[in-house]
């Protein structure tokens, strides 16, 4: 097995991606919800029928496509339209090559979801920077979703015999429970909280006040990015044989 | 004076971005310096002479000024080449319109201190994600610094007579005397040093390792950002008049 693919190195990437996304968050939180950046041709763009943040979105990685970034094996696009990139750089791809980009997905969650429980309603006006914020947050959550690719691989390498019977069956359930390790979950919870506490508050001040509640990130983790990363796991594992 | 100039509220907004500051830093920080991307034409991009990392900046900035980011008082693009802004947004300008742009100093700062302080020296080749971790800190500086003219006009209207006669006499350092308040100084860099050590290690560790020394981004904050800040300040208060 490849150093990449140690769970414990495994691990260590997802830890770095909590940071991310909980400093992502608490950025984003200072602004209101301001749907009217979310709603396809509500701010009217020429030539372009989707939402105002899918607009930023997409160029951001059209030009992010450029300095190579979705060249790299943890790296998925929302968008289609990408450029070529101008530096040759070739990764190792430590997983088998696939085709699974749940981005839809995520871009749904993003906007129905979790929006909605780390924004206040309402519209202040600062579109742009809310749409800044968004796109730094979905490419986090992309590539922590995403990396359940890495996370099945090893699992799958720890175990060819074994996976190999049940992805066979297609038995979704049984895969998922074999997925499970409940005790890491536990651990993955109880370190956002601890970080989402730390991060989310002004280290400074006597009054314990968040920019988002602790618990309120906990949740989203718990209900909806550690589903979701073993939902890759699964359908990477699909592929897998 | 309006709300925003009150400098209570000034500084509401100036620790804000010190979170985002610190937080871009830690995140540059996971990756070698990768000199390359700072060096023209080191890596060759066609039609295109600059660096890698300032490709990635003016392709973002481009982007970015299509959702109106640099019409707004407290934002300056680093490159001269903007697209036209897709919404519509009136700002308020309750500043003096004004034509000072000192990011040439802030880049130039950037990659020639910045990085070496908060990187270690070495090419791991994430070329790309060390490059959007640049743009994201270069923005946050910029406005940081940049915020200088809000400051600035701020004590110009509470004492609009004494400015004017230091003014007059293009009298540098009589004015950059009259804009330090040393109290003021000594708070900002005891509270960032404090936030640097509360987001800078993992919570959850018993060994206290940071990403970055605290005392290096109080350096950054001490002999650059407050001095820069203050020759925004200065640069203004000449146009003021």
């Amino acid at each position: 097995m490849t150093e990449v693919l140690k769970l414990d190195n495994i691990r260590k990437t997802l830890i770095r991606l909590e940071e991310t996304l909980i400093f992502g968050m608490i950025e984003r939180a200072q602004f209101l919800s301001n749907d009217v950046i979310y709603k396809k041709g509500a701010i009217p763009i020429e030539n372009y029928n989707k939402s105002f943040m899918e607009h930023l979105l997409e160029g951001t990685e059209k030009i992010h496509s450029q300095v190579g970034r979705y060249t790299a094996p943890d790296e998925h696009p929302f968008s289609s339209e990408l450029s070529k990139p101008i530096i040759d750089r070739e990764y190792e791809w430590p997983i088998k090559r696939n085709s699974i980009n749940i981005n839809d997905r995520i871009l749904n969650l993003y906007i129905n979801n979790i929006i909605p429980l780390i924004c206040k309603k309402g519209d202040d006006g600062n579109y742009g920077s809310s749409s800044v914020c968004d796109v730094n947050i979905l490419q986090a959550l992309s590539k922590r979703i995403h990396y359940g690719k890495f996370v099945a691989e090893s699992k799958y390498l720890s175990d060819v015999e074994g996976w190999n019977k049940l992805i066979l069956e297609k038995n979704k359930d049984k895969i998922i429970e074999k997925l499970t390790d409940a005790q890491v979950e536990d651990k993955i919870l109880t370190r956002v909280e601890i970080k989402a506490s730390a991060y989310g508050q002004d280290p400074l001040s006597d009054i314990k006040e968040y920019k988002i509640d602790p618990a309120t990130i906990l949740r989203i983790y718990k209900e909806h990015i550690i589903p979701l990363t073993k939902e890759t796991e699964y359908l990477y594992l699909l592929e897998r044989i």
